[in-house]
Formats: structure tokens, C-alpha cells, sequence
């Protein structure tokens, strides 16, 4: 049963399952053991019945009376759930400006994401060094991919390359595309897609704001 | 009753928008002037049943029989839910490796997003012109947003930063925040925030690839 529950967590539910993280490893940081729900809640300003049902989704342990949650067990249990203590390996296509912001980005570390090796087709950027990990050129996608078995590919080309990198990728044995690129993939089955459209998140917030400027009822943040 | 059907698209339907909208343009571009729901569907691997239920959610115009719908008239029906019509101007904060990617993105201007100002803390920064936009300091940013009239603040900085940030942006009479640091923004009633955390979508992929490595059956792209 309790197996089953594990996976009845919705996305909503497991988006927000990283800023519990955080807030409880600022937590463990300052030394705090147990946390209450409701001090969860309030920091993150969501009602302490849901942040219950998503702790309950995710976690077999029940908080105990007065003290709350073990921080280090939640720590634990949500990591488990989102598949961080499987050190998940990344390989990344297209060194532009956003795989630039992506590879900087040092909370990956605290998630799991290891971007093990940069991909790009430019002349001037195979062999850099860009952020402490070097750029490869495409002809040896396969090789490293395999010889690491990474299973995560990350595209942030230009839409014009996506699918062929994306086919390159899935030759290479990855499982799973970040996609970066605003562009429709055609995968074979059982290679999973993430769709990170800088558009489509744009068109959620201006029909929101559209909505709002009309005089209507806006949701809280769907995304 | 129409009226009232505009607002019940899904955000999983707001977010294909995007899509029909680029293939809906490059047929424009090719001179096509009618498209079936059909070829929709199959350009973007989606149900026909699909398709037509979103169309139906945003334009009062049915397809006609045999020659299907009218691309120019979808074109404008579409523009006009996502609010792209509205030539929606946005203020820029945080010009690192992510502002700067997101200021090169030359899509946003299909889309109806105009970068209208950027701002940093930095002073070597300052004064520069990054993809032809001049970078201003923060104490000008309450100014320039009130001049031009600025709906939309987005924040690309340290997510230390961010709160404070996002507090002059509201003061400076901003309506919506398009979030991309790592932390839980607080803003008054009636402005909106839409969330950009990639650690939050790393969540959501890692725990996709989780559940694919167990054998457990993982849904599409539920992002």
C-alpha cells in the first residue's frame, strides 16, 4: 500500500518537493533535528494540509507529536523519492549562453545533477574549459556517453539542431532529454522527454497577465 | 457561453499553444492558407481529439469541412488568448550567464515579449549594451519601469538577491514576476509570480527517470 503511494504524488506535489529541500537543509545546517508541518507551511506559504499529504506521499515515517518531522529523514526520503542519491549524470549539447547559465548553476550539485561532459559543434570551443569541465566535440558524444553511461542528455542548441542532436543522444544510450530547444522531439518509446520551453513558459504568464489586466480571476502559479 | 469557454483551457493546453502556433506560422510562411485539425495533430504527435478541443477553447471559428481551419484566423485567435497582443514589455534584473541568454533569445519577439530594460548591481556592468539593450544600474529601475510602463519584471539574479529584487519591482508598479532563482518569492495580492526554478524541473525529470529505471510506467511530459 504504502508502495503504491509513492507514485500518487502529483507534479504539483513534486515540484514542490524541492523547496521543502532546501528549507530543510537550511535546516540541518543550523543544527534543528525535528520540524513541525506547520512551521514547513509557513515558510513556504502553503497550507499545512498539503504540505502533510505531500510528506505523507513521500515519506513512511509519520512526524511525531509536538516535535514534528525528523529534518534528516525527510532529507532522506525526498531525495530518495526524486531519484537524487542516483547521481544522475548529464551530458550537455550546445555551449551558448543558456548551457553557459546551466553548467554555472552550482545547486545542480545539491540535486543530484552532475553535468559530467559538454558537447558543442564550434571549432573555437571544443577543448575550453568552461566552468572546470572541458568541451568535446560532437564526433565523441557516443564514445563518452557510453564509456560514463550517462543517462541524461541535456540540448540547448538552436531549435534547427535539436532533433539531430536528440537523435545523436538516443543512438549514445541515453534514457531521458532535457530539451532546451523550442521544438516538437519525435523519440523512440521509452526515451523520456522534458520539454524546458522558454516560450511556453511565457505564454503561461502572459495569459495569465492577460486574464489579470481583463478584471479576472487568476490562479496561483500553475506552471 | 463562448465567452465563458475562453477561460477553460488547461495549463497542459495553454502550454501546446506555443506549438500550434509555430507550425501555424511556418505554413503562413509556405502560403498555406487552410489546415485540418489533423495535420496539427500529426506534426506535433498529438490527437486529433486533442487539437480540436483546445481550437475549440480559443477560437469561435470552427474548421470548415474538407479544407479545416483558416491559419491566419487561428493565428490571430491564439495571439490574442496568450495575450501576445498586447505587446507585453518586460524589465530584466540579474544580466549574468541566464539574462543574457534569455536577452538573446530572438523568439521572445514572436511571442510578443519585448526585453524593454535590463539592470544590474554591477558596476562594470552598467552602461554596457548587451544584444543591442542598454544595462542601467538599480537605482534607475523604479524610473524607467513607471516611464515605459513595464508590466513584467523578470529576475534572473542570486536567489539571495531575489526577494529584494522582486520588492523593487512591485514598488516600481510591475503586475507580474517571471521568477527564475531558486526561492520562494513573497509579493502582494493581485501580483502575479510564475516560477522558473530548474531545479524544480530537474525534480520533475530525475523523478521521471527514477520511476522508467524501476519499470514503473512513466506519463508524457507532464511539465
Amino acid at each position: 500500500m504504502l508502495q503504491k503511494d509513492l507514485r500518487i504524488l502529483s507534479v504539483q506535489g513534486v515540484k514542490r518537493l524541492p523547496y521543502y529541500l532546501k528549507f530543510l537543509k537550511e535546516l540541518q545546517e543550523e543544527g534543528t533535528l525535528f520540524v513541525p508541518a506547520a512551521a514547513i507551511a509557513e515558510s513556504l506559504g502553503i497550507y499545512e494540509v498539503q504540505v502533510r499529504k505531500d510528506l505523507a506521499a513521500v515519506s513512511s515515517k509519520p512526524g511525531k507529536p509536538r516535535v514534528g518531522f525528523s529534518v534528516s529523514g525527510l532529507i532522506t526520503d525526498i531525495e530518495h523519492f526524486l531519484g537524487y542519491d542516483c547521481a544522475n549524470m548529464a551530458a550537455l549539447v550546445g555551449v551558448g549562453h543558456l548551457g553557459n547559465a546551466l553548467m554555472s548553476y552550482s545547486g545542480f550539485a545539491d540535486y543530484g545533477l552532475d553535468i559530467a561532459a559538454a558537447f558543442d559543434a564550434s571549432p573555437e570551443l571544443v577543448g575550453q574549459r568552461i566552468h572546470g569541465r572541458e568541451v568535446y566535440a560532437m564526433d565523441r558524444l557516443a564514445e563518452i556517453c557510453q564509456q560514463k553511461k550517462i543517462p541524461i542528455g541535456i540540448i540547448t542548441t538552436p531549435a534547427e539542431y535539436a532533433q539531430q542532436v536528440c537523435d545523436q543522444l538516443v543512438a549514445a544510450g541515453i534514457r531521458a532529454i532535457w530539451n532546451f530547444a523550442h521544438v516538437h522531439l519525435h523519440v523512440p518509446e521509452g526515451v523520456l522527454v522534458q520539454n524546458e520551453d522558454m516560450a511556453v513558459s511565457f505564454a503561461l504568464l502572459s495569459n495569465r497577465l492577460a486574464q489579470a489586466m481583463r478584471g479576472e480571476d487568476v490562479e496561483d502559479d500553475p506552471s
